[in-house]
């Protein structure tokens, strides 16, 4: 992927904070794939109906991550409360998700690849939080 | 939109709390349209340089209000704090998009009307969180 | 929707073929929610083994959907060719999942009304495909 | 990115054409991260107005991108005319938005990078479109 390249040419990027956006937003997109990937898997399968649950986290799975690495490759927040409340959902839905994927883990190797990507993404997003939460000053 | 007539036969489905949800769902789409048709026509501008953080803003609230828009078109969230997530995230876009469009609201009218479907969105959102927000018991 | 209300505000904006182009938008974003939402009520019955395949048919026929619908919410494409090759992929592939809707319409109500959904978005895409098809002078 | 991984455990998945499967997939999700940040960087100039349309067709690029990364994702297609079809959608708006980002590629390290990424899928949407383009025998 591009995206430091692209990063450091924003006219109002800096350097600061920029390695953690990126591995989020790599993260993200991973993610994303992934839970499609792994939700058409499960529906491959003889009998898909013990996989429903994880056929349906991985869908919603799939649009937040999205959803949070479109915002996260535009350089800044609008507002900072924008990126913590989607950096909030998308580090659950991870959770979550990667929770799922576990239990089909040894039987079906694209649900333990997704939850790879699951908890690599949680953990972006968590990071991201860290460094990112608004303190008491910047809250609207 | 079909939205009711395809919820009332889903295999999990009740009555219950319908309304709301069917009104949540079609807001979210409105919105997420609304917000691309808005930033295209402030784009379109003679001058956008002024409209450039409505641009932005409309951009991050497409894309968190058609995430929120599919996870709400499935019946029910694999886990409340999922639905709760989300909600939390395009109640706060939905927010400050609208704010930015209404100061922009007497120059043009598609920043009024995005407002209005903003706003619309916001409340929706709002009154599934009421609903939707998972109790005590149910929090994992 | 606001989507005519928008659209009149467009800098660029015109009255002509404007009704069509409403009718397409709405048509994308409703065939885009009733796909994910009959696609969630097809995973919830007993069984979905039988259903896999419209499961897969309206995950594909709801990013097509969508995409095409964001596309036609921007007043006017970069190029008439974009539009046409994204109406003609979307044209398609409605068509595709109406017909495997419609083999399941008896049996599950939510197949019925999305096979609907789709067919009025496969139309409102063929309607904007014979107003907006680029001429010869207009190909790239 | 977890791609290959994934579908070499799918249950309908065989070696064939996997590497540029994988190949494809890998760079719509670049280009598609690619655009919405080169957008975003062109709307942070001081002046964005002579980069109007790039932030135009770098949106419909992105959308159309994202989606047929994600039909991709899904191991077959419900039916080869679907992939052609949003292959040639996706290998038209990639080489319209690489000329475009082009023209400000000098002025605009964003641009030229955003140029590549989209230059990438082009070609890989053009290889799998010649793998998979159904024949005379498979069109329905």
């Amino acid at each position: 992927m591009h995206i430091l390249e692209i990063m450091k040419s924003h006219p109002g990027s800096s350097t600061e904070a920029a390695i953690p956006l990126v591995q989020g937003i790599e993260a993200c997109f991973d993610c994303a794939q992934a839970t499609v990937a792994c939700a058409d898997a499960c529906l491959a399968e003889a009998d898909p109906t013990p996989l429903a649950r994880c056929i349906r986290i991985n869908g919603e799975c799939a649009d937040i991550a999205h959803a949070t690495g479109r915002l996260l490759s535009r350089r800044l927040p609008s507002n900072p409360l924008i990126w913590e409340r989607q950096l909030e959902a998308c580090a659950v839905v991870t959770r979550m998700c990667a929770e799922e994927c576990e239990k089909h883990a040894k039987a079906h190797a694209h649900c333990r690849v997704c939850a790879e990507a699951c908890r690599k993404c949680e953990a972006a997003c968590n990071a991201l939080l860290s460094a990112y939460r608004p303190t008491a000053d910047t809250v609207v």
